[in-house]
């Protein structure tokens, strides 16, 4: 499959728990550019990290034209503040304004593929993104690790990734399976980008 | 019980299917006044509508200290974009930035309660806002109705009502007998305000 677009990290994320029952977290932001169109999955939370590597890029806010977001937990969304211009997108539905409108199974204008993973949070969706010969993931909290865990990549490890905020652990398993088979870099949510080591055969439910 | 806020519902909220599988909605955005500090819960979508809301009151976005949001769908939190300077907070957190803070009982400064009511979604919460001897209940999707609906206010089509989005039906049937049990008037997430007609008796599970 060709390259179809340019794909930035433009903040690794993080998860680190607080004393006190808080936490501080903003989750890896991704910037996929195609020609004439520029999407920012997952803004954040943190706002400055987020406008700075915009800055190093020699964009600004008003140069996104599409937001997706995997999932509606603030810290995944709370920098939306920051794009009042673009549009935005779940899974499911551009929004515009009051209007959502459904879309099928690529990002509107793109060819960028929309893989529904339920299981973090029920309308939990990820991004695939054909990169040369490989596929890179844009996992959302499909994957996601505490500053001070271990990321451990091999498979049965990854399968297994404990989530305490999973709403339904079986198919966040089967979302998992599903994604690994056709990934071949991931970006989580919190935590540094990885090759996982092997991939699910072809499963029957 | 004293009245601690008052109450303007500034959009009431609406939910229409679309031909063709989308839907314009956005949900009753409730304006909470207390002395020196005014919160706007579930802000909604519909940006023109709010702005000139707010305006009729006399107010600017700048206004507004704290918006707190029932749950994360992107039709109740669409407009946060309208608000940059506000702070925000869910059922559970105080979101700074990066920083999530838990914040207990009653919503940050205000003695404004909120009441977890899992069940449309799993983190949903509500707020019940003493009004001189009444509870009003800010109950964004604890109910909700498509545009065309008859809102049937008995308790019996009150714990029944149908919601095709529930992630769990019988925690969202918990939580409506729940709120039930305390509220007087009814703010649901997409119809008119309403008085329940009858009250949930003492119930053990």
């Amino acid at each position: 499959m060709e390259q179809v677009a340019w794909i930035s990290v433009l903040a690794e994320g993080y998860a680190v728990t607080l004393a006190g029952g808080g936490f501080r977290a903003s989750p890896s932001t991704v910037l996929l550019e195609e020609p004439g169109r520029r999407v920012l999955a997952d803004p954040g939370a943190d706002g400055k990290s987020l406008l700075s590597a915009l800055r190093e890029r020699g964009l600004s806010p008003s140069d996104i034209d599409l937001i997706f977001v995997t999932h509606g937990h603030l810290d995944h969304l709370l920098n939306l503040r920051l794009f009042p211009d673009a549009e935005v997108c779940d899974g499911s539905f551009l929004y515009r304004g009051d209007e959502a409108i459904p879309y099928g199974r690529f990002l509107p204008d793109t060819e960028i593929e929309v893989l529904p993973t339920p299981g973090h949070a029920p309308d939990h969706a990820s991004l695939l993104v054909p990169s040369g010969k490989e596929t890179w993931l844009v996992a959302g909290d499909l994957f996601w690790w505490r500053d001070g865990a271990v990321p451990r990549t091999d498979l049965p490890s990854l399968l297994d990734l404990e989530d305490e905020l999973a709403t339904d652990p079986e198919a966040l398993r089967r979302s998992r399976i599903e994604a690994l088979r056709r990934a071949t870099v991931v970006i989580p949510g919190h935590g540094p980008p990885f090759r996982p080591e092997g991939r699910p055969r072809m499963v029957t439910f």
